[in-house]
């Protein structure tokens, strides 16, 4: 077992051949993970979204989870929008970096309003929760028509 | 303002035409929701293991916050291995679901192992995050030997 251990922890610690300092491996990672946790977000949201429209029934409790669980990946993939890595497989324009107070401010933005979308959804409040996928769901246009390439 | 809303519902509505019950609105949503989360998840889970090894430096703060983010992700993935995903850009094996018990047990062994993790980075306590991640690690290996195609 404690062979085992160290055989994955050598495995695991490869992956990091850079300095400490740099949170990816490899800009390409960066890119992923941006992309991916964004992603995962989205799925979370674009249930929220079918409810708030009454293409689904508004579930109080799924509404819960998903806001929760939008609300926490809303954090993690301006990590990935790192210097260097606005090349490759990826839409991210040169304005995020050159306009990076703006797009931070985007950023902190989403995070506000999924939190309040998660107040509205643990409460049940289903016109707070069609308020905050609005409010929301604005923040994410107004930055994909900035800052993402078509 | 209304009616930027109304189109963002319209549009965020327009991907869930199928019944409320599916979780996902289409199996290659499924599968690439469970490949972002979990590669998300190892991005955090990697740079734990990089601390655990040596290969960077121990940084308390930002082990509690790997480790909360791992922790997280790692509820989320198996909800996207739903019946009927088993084909398409997917290395999951079809013992995924003949052998679903086996299979659940590791997820959930995973969300416990990470929890202990996530308390030993939060104390900053550099031994348990070794323990943590080479248990939590154990339990990747595990699932990917049995579960996951070479």
């Amino acid at each position: 077992m404690k062979k085992t251990m160290s055989v994955i922890l050598v495995v695991l610690a490869a992956a990091y051949a850079l300095p400490a300092s740099a949170q990816f491996a490899k800009a390409e990672d960066a890119i992923k993970y941006r992309k991916n946790a964004l992603f995962v977000m989205s799925q979370h949201f674009g249930r929220l979204g079918a409810m708030a429209s009454g293409k689904a029934p508004f579930d109080p409790k799924e509404a819960a989870e998903d806001a929760a669980a939008a609300e926490f990946l809303s954090k993690l993939p301006w990590a990935g929008f790192a210097p260097g890595t606005d090349k490759g497989d990826t839409r991210a324009k040169a304005e995020i970096w050159t306009e990076k107070a703006k797009f931070d401010d985007l950023a902190a933005k989403l995070q506000r309003e999924l939190g309040k979308l998660t107040l509205a959804a643990k409460a049940g409040n289903l016109d707070g929760v069609k308020a905050g996928v609005g409010a929301a769901g604005a923040v994410c246009k107004a930055c994909h028509d900035d800052f993402r390439a078509k």
